[in-house]
């Protein structure tokens, strides 16, 4: 784990410099480099293209921007971090008096030498973040000001990666991609993403899981836009009542499966305790299956309701959609003093503290996969298990005392309602135990799926 | 507000002489005063008539009444106190020794200085009710006895006033009209419907409001024998099964609206905290309401479970109506110890509590009239806010974040599910700006009602 | 009470020489004796009849065993305890030095004055159960052992017992007769249902009252293979799918009641607390009852979830049945040190406990036996009780008072929807002023059954 936990501080180390925002070079470059850890489909949706009640909007780039004094001297450089320039900036390039130019300066009073993550997307507009104690240091004069950035049609950059199972149904994991130089959100949440995808593809899961590597909110709600057969059961319209309209965006609906259960990973390498925000509908089996791999692992942790704001959840679980997606994270979305801030930095994750969240995903996929409803074929009292040997190979061993109770259970609670995590909930065994115990119970044709 | 309790307690102070009874010229002088407040529609339903499985009892009238002692001083007089009669009793003149005359004498010899409030409505007979030190003060001998009252075929009369609304759907205010010199029980309820159906005549309220002036129990089941048609769905028999049989009881069902909600008002104006007691429903949206409104004024106050005892709820809580009707009071039905009896004097209601409860029933009014499902047009993703003005128009003052909030939530929810009211208590925002987003929402096109 | 507990007890100690298994002689010699305190119906099952998914086994009888030293001298000897062979040892006559013969012995090192009781009823085996007192005592040598027992074709015995009620629709208790001289495991629970069948018997009971005395499991199932028609609904195959097959076992399913709610009796006679076991449902009416009577009583006692193992009501309570039964025991199964143990000899259970299980008994079978839906033929506001003489009758005193109030509870949920059980846990009135007011609203045809 700790090998693990050092590999994905790396790859945040390495993504950290980028200049991501919703769209442009940042977006592509940043797939580059995940698409060296897994391989990725990457997506390009033209601007102007409508997704559900958005327009994607025009591509943004930057190539450089500063603030330089009267000797030309750069007391603000986009080189320097990317947080410096307002997010989807127009160009600029201008001299004024300090006094004209502090209309587009943001700083961050309570902690000022910390420099502010500030955006204008969808009003043009353009500024400079910097600390207070450097804005406090300038005196009063002419500033000269560049901003070398581009705005134009272009496109919105998304990618995935999926890992096929057994069946076609499907477990998303969706990170945002779209916040430059800021850690923990979100560079941790695609390094742990990028790891599970890894230690998925060793195995052949249950599920097919999906990672989505897209921009927050437009991209997830293009990727929506782009998937809505995918979703269960729905079919959205734009910006009209359910089942008026078709999607009818880019490559419309694919053959498969269905988004069953998915996750929403933010914030995901703090020092904090873990959080898991529950879906809009607080009891999908994603809900379930996260509050006992919590609870069971007795790692600190809370377990928050939904609410509609936050992270790319607030898609997933819009009324039309309803997913059963959560949210995992360590201290949750503005919780935390350096959230937005520079001093979200690499420093402020942890290889130990992405390892932890990691492992919560790998046990939460473990259980996932194999939570299922059975039926016992033998309902009426219960079935002899001696004369089919899973009875005598029991000694007075705890471990195998508990795998006798486990079958018990499974025989007494499979009736096509409940499944093996409501068995191991109700019987306080662990899902391990009840999963071994349902598999032996298979193999012996007591119980079907 | 402070004005509005000095006028309530001065119409209770006007009301509190009056000889009031299920039936007879206290009921007519009372609706009259009130009358002078809220134009009261009155009606007079003959002796005899069936009402449900009841009958309306003869007219009880009374002129006068007294126990002289052998100089002929008036030691008990009716002209004292309404309270010194037995409600209901029938006509005597008579003299007889103080041995006699005990039998029908009433003292509450715990309060010694009290007057106990009896009656007997269909059980015939006659009796005083004083203070237990007056009786212990009568000397042996001969007194004489006169009950200078009638029962005769007459009318029962009970009041309404409506207040038409957006919509024929009605709330009703009920309130009991039939008991005699008694201030908190029940002449601050009828003060404190007075004044909401002046302050709701000032608006045009969304739902109709109708205020229900009535005796206790035989009023209120005369209200229902004759207005079955207005309460959802039932169709009362007389004492048969429902359904049986059609009511056939005076106006007989009237066109509009239905009963939607109701309150039970009683025992308004005592120094107590607020007492809501839930309907037999006990998840009636005017519990819901109730319960909402409490807490989030954080008044003192508590929420009890429905009992089949109290006041007319009672009657629209009886399992062929079940009506979402939920009464509210200070200290509830005889849990104090002034209740029916002479302690229960205008000192015992106070302009201030009538005031606060009051404040309460507009601010439930205010709720309820707002209280709406809604539909999202835009259900998946979520709509772009900023594109129509409601984000914009938001800066970073905490009332505008609020508001944002509150349209997030309001989307989120407006499944045709989830009322306002759910919308606010699961988002723990204030129900006002709930409802003021889901106003700004369905002005932007973005929800429907 | 005491007398009817030393009645119990006597029998207790009367049954507790025999050696009972799950078929032989040892059950009909115990079933002979049970049947002199009420009569029983015997049942012989033929050993290889199918049940459900098990066989009825061939019969087990013994007549003598023991261990000698090389005196002769029995060391362990089956005539001083039936606990000393293990259950369904095959004969054995042999002689063997003590080195091999250890195989073949348990003890108790924990406990080493105290004898084990172990069985092995599906793995031919043989063994003797003694003291580790009395194994640390034997000197090495050559032992001569002897089993003098039989395994053949015969029959497994169980007995019925049926009080006839009102209604065919029965209550069943079931108790376990496979377990040798073990006094709370279960001639206790024997005991109990004998004398409780008892002082049924004394009246005509509303329901139909079974009383099952079989040996645990292969007992239970047999029973419920050829009662299979009588649980309600249930038609089970054998090892198959539900429906997929009828029983076809014995004497076939009989016309006549369905098995409605029903207690498993074991443990009913140490010092413990009292300890109710719920359905698989947990929502049966035999748990709400249970619940309720306990409560109510005030005693010390325990309502424990459902578990799929402990004694019959793992087979009552397997999915395809999913009956209304519960457990009612004292320390439940195997939660005291001296269970399956020669500690749990007579001395270990107490008239006085034995006597409040009965009660107990009782008191649910009276609740039980009134709890019924009524209906409120007058449900249109309250009907007027005074004229039909039920207000009259009811003075001030504080049980009257509780009937009034009861017999308004009673008719305000007498909505075909909720038992009476409900009405005395919602009023908190007692299930006896409550059922009291239902038999005089009945009487006065204000609510029907």
């Amino acid at each position: 784990m700790t090998g693990l936990g050092a590999q994905m501080h790396a790859l945040v180390e390495r993504l950290y410099p980028l200049c991501r925002s919703i769209t442009g070079d940042g977006v592509r470059d940043t797939l580059d480099i995940v698409g060296e850890y897994v391989p990725l489909t990457v997506h390009e949706v033209p601007s102007g293209t409508q997704v559900l009640d958005w327009t994607v909007p025009q591509e943004w780039n930057i190539r450089d921007a500063y603030i330089a004094d009267a000797t030309g001297k750069r007391v603000v450089d986009f080189a320097a971090s990317s947080l410096h320039v307002l997010g989807y900036s127009v160009p600029v390039s201008a001299t004024m008096p300090l006094s004209e130019l502090r209309g587009h300066l943001h700083t961050l009073p309570e902690h000022p030498s910390w420099v502010p993550y500030r955006t204008s997307y969808y009003t043009p507009d353009w500024g400079f973040c910097l600390a207070q104690e450097t804005l406090d240091a300038l005196p009063d004069g002419e500033y000269e000001v560049c901003i070398d950035s581009t705005l134009a049609d272009g496109h919105l950059t998304y990618a995935e990666h999926v890992i096929h199972g057994q069946v076609p149904d499907e477990v998303i994991f969706s990170c945002h991609v779209c916040h430059p130089s800021l850690a923990n959100d979100n560079l941790a949440g695609i390094a742990v993403a990028t790891s599970l995808a890894r230690a998925l593809a060793e195995q052949k899961p249950y599920y097919t899981y999906r990672f989505i590597y897209a921009p927050g909110t437009i991209g997830a709600i293009t990727w929506l836009a782009r998937n809505a057969q995918r979703v269960n059961g729905a079919s959205p319209a734009h910006g009209g009542r359910p089942a008026r309209a078709k999607p009818s965006v880019g490559e419309g609906p694919r053959a498969g499966g269905k988004v069953k259960h998915g996750l929403v990973l933010a914030c995901a390498g703090d020092p904090g305790r873990l959080t898991y925000k529950q879906s809009r509908r607080g009891d999908a089996e994603i809900d379930r299956v996260l509050r006992h791999v919590l609870a069971a692992s007795e790692r600190p942790h809370q377990v928050v309701e939904f609410t509609p704001y936050g992270y790319d959840e607030r898609q997933y679980c819009s009324p039309g959609f309803d997913l059963g997606v959560g949210s995992l994270s360590r201290t949750p979305y503005a919780a935390y003093p350096e959230y937005h801030t520079s001093a979200d930095n690499p420093d402020f994750v942890s290889p130990a503290a992405m390892a932890d969240t990691l492992a919560v995903c790998r046990e939460a996929c473990a259980v996932l996969d194999r939570n299922r409803r059975y039926r016992n074929l033998s309902p009426y009292g219960e079935p002899q298990l001696g004369r089919r040997g899973l009875y005598d190979a029991l000694g007075g061993r705890s471990d195998t005392k508990q795998a006798q109770l486990a079958m018990l259970w499974v025989l007494n609670l499979s009736d096509g309602e409940h499944d093996l995590l409501h068995v191991a909930e109700r019987s306080g065994l662990p899902f391990d135990t009840v999963a071994a115990a349902a598999g032996a119970l298979h193999g012996a044709g007591l119980i079907e799926a």
